[in-house]
């Protein structure tokens, strides 16, 4: 019998935030597999580490950051061959997934190649929108309003069309973004509700009001919470 | 000192689907507090009970299921009131909040009224977007597409409009909204690239393609995901 593909959300960061699920599933996988940039540490792995009993086989799946060259569709055909050859053999692999792994996650590159063959099981992690209003203590949305999840490459006019209809957004992946999107919002008014998060729950988070942020100096983990309505009464 | 308030997200309803931050908080916490119908078991307690250690001092917080009195602001005026007692007394307490207290949550009611005078600090849950997406096996959005969330409760019109110029969406809250929202993804020709879950992670949990659902029997812990692009190649 084949083994099971198991997409594991490690969390936002912190170690804690993982659910006793994925913490019972990594304990129990023979090979976990997992995202690397061409060089240095992966931010799952690390996530992920004290889940990770000694010796377990690891299948590190290195990609390239240039977004020119993201996703590298032949890492992701060798990484879900070499999977597939361990499905086939009867064990189980687990992928760590940073946050969730059907939220913007780069799981969804190996589901794509191995779900019609094997049986997967996701089992949901912490986004980072969870972490980030968390963090913040910024409420995501309430009763009957709308959220918009809002990746920052897009241009600014359909941003600012977007952020109009919207009574709640985060804006991800900001990074080089960060300035046009300040100045969207800057235009609609919007500057006051606005909550910025880098690296949510990581040693590195800060938090802070958006107009005390430089543009200029934003990383790509990092988040603009905005929300329109006032608290609940 | 003052006690700290804890928002603690329990998650969507398998109790292995909480963190292993929010389970430390609850075996610590000597107070646990949480929302329940005016009759009968609070679900989120539920969710939690492997966690709470035997003999807790527990506030019950009741309310309304009837929409017209929700939320019952009165029942969290007196919730506040008990809970800042305790806090003064130096006590922490620990909220409990089905999914993520500040997605859609009712913790938002005790946050308003208590994030002045008490330290708060919110442990973001596993929310129900990401657990249909699990439970389903659909990715939620990915790369530089845009997710809405859209409570069922709004007009048809607006839900249309939204739809039309979302690239992923989650329509939530459905129950007897459901046959509207049929009818709008119909028009829309989305019915295809609809997926039904309902009470996501727990014993009874359904998944269905949507066109296999009868609207007029949809609960109101149900949901319906929607994703216009096809899967990342």
């Amino acid at each position: 019998m084949n083994g099971t593909l198991y997409g594991v959300g490690v969390g936002p960061g912190d170690p804690d935030l993982i659910t006793l699920k994925a913490h019972k599933i990594l304990q129990a996988a023979p090979v976990i597999a997992y995202p690397a940039p061409e060089v240095g540490d992966s931010l799952a792995r690390m996530i992920a580490a004290p889940h990770i009993p000694q010796g377990r086989r690891e299948i590190i799946i290195r990609m390239p950051l240039d977004p020119k060259r993201f996703p590298d569709r032949t890492a992701y055909d060798n990484a879900a061959a070499e999977i597939a050859t361990i499905l086939r053999g009867g064990e189980d692999v687990a992928v760590l997934c940073e946050g969730d792994p059907f939220f913007y996650g780069s799981f969804m590159y190996l589901f794509s190649r191995l779900h019609e063959a094997f049986t997967v099981r996701i089992v949901p992690g912490i986004s980072s929108l969870m972490a980030c209003a968390a963090a913040s203590l910024t409420p995501l949305v309430a009763r009957n309003e709308v959220l918009s999840v809002l990746p920052a490459p897009m241009a600014a006019d359909d941003l600012r069309r977007r952020l109009e209809s919207a009574e709640a957004a985060a804006i991800i992946k900001l990074g080089r973004h960060a300035p046009k999107v300040y100045g969207v919002l800057r235009e609609l008014n919007l500057l006051d509700q606005a909550k910025y998060v880098a690296h949510a729950t990581l040693p590195g988070q800060q938090v802070r009001n958006l107009r005390d942020v430089d543009p200029d100096e934003v990383p790509y983990f990092a988040m603009i919470l905005v929300r329109k309505a006032g608290m609940a009464p």
